[in-house]
């Protein structure tokens, strides 16, 4: 195992703010409100720790794609995609077991929708959020 | 291993808004904007996937003591808790290899600090987020 000395932090800090809800901020950022879900007794209408999971994945894979896209000059005109986790008891504690990604790519003219999957896979290897968790990441690409 | 048959699903969505920006969206919930971070070429001053990870486990220990101080009736009066993500090279890759969380609970009169303890560690072990990654996550406590 080769670690090479560059390394990044990233601190983030929650405060308490009554019932089953908090603040969350990263200094310079605007803050956000968190909570537990009403399935677990908490607030509605407010992102949950669960929320934060899947989206952490979701985003971490579109900012990898933005990345290998750029370097590779794929034409394409735009992108959004809906992830979805799931959650189930595995010997008696509560797991994310898979996260099912859908990235909806639009392809601009004269755009290989082969290597636009190519790289969107590729993303999905590299996102270093999918690389530091055991919950299963499943990518079901589609283009427009 | 036992699987339950109970089971919950969380389902975000990101739409990629120009440069390395994006929108991330939970039906019902306010929207959170998300960005590539300046050391990997984004933007200042946006939430990145790297802080919605570090927060997401964060938070969800933060959720898992509030749920178990409440039912054994702990007499506390504050929790705010800093988490710091350290992103290494692991085999030329990216990967969270520790997020060090710090909470600070601050007690009320009567209450038992080692039971205060007691609960906090439990709750890191419990923590779906906790559950679900390979990042060792390290519960440094202490108590006001």
């Amino acid at each position: 195992m080769a670690i090479r000395p560059k390394s990044y932090k990233y601190a983030t800090s929650v405060l308490w703010t009554g019932e089953k809800k908090g603040a969350l901020t990263v200094a310079g950022k605007p803050p956000v409100e968190v909570a537990t879900p009403p399935e677990f007794k908490g607030h509605e209408g407010i992102w949950s720790p669960e929320d934060l999971y899947v989206a952490a994945v979701n985003s971490c894979i579109m900012t990898t794609f933005l990345a290998f896209a750029g370097r590779a000059a794929l034409a394409f005109q735009g992108y959004e995609s809906e992830a979805e986790g799931l959650l189930e008891f595995v010997d008696e504690r509560l797991v994310f077991t898979k996260i099912v990604v859908r990235p909806r790519v639009t392809l601009g003219p004269g755009a290989d929708r082969a290597q636009a999957e190519e790289i969107l896979h590729k993303a999905e290897k590299n996102c270093l959020v999918s690389n530091s968790i055991r919950t299963e990441v499943i990518l079901e690409p589609t283009f427009g």
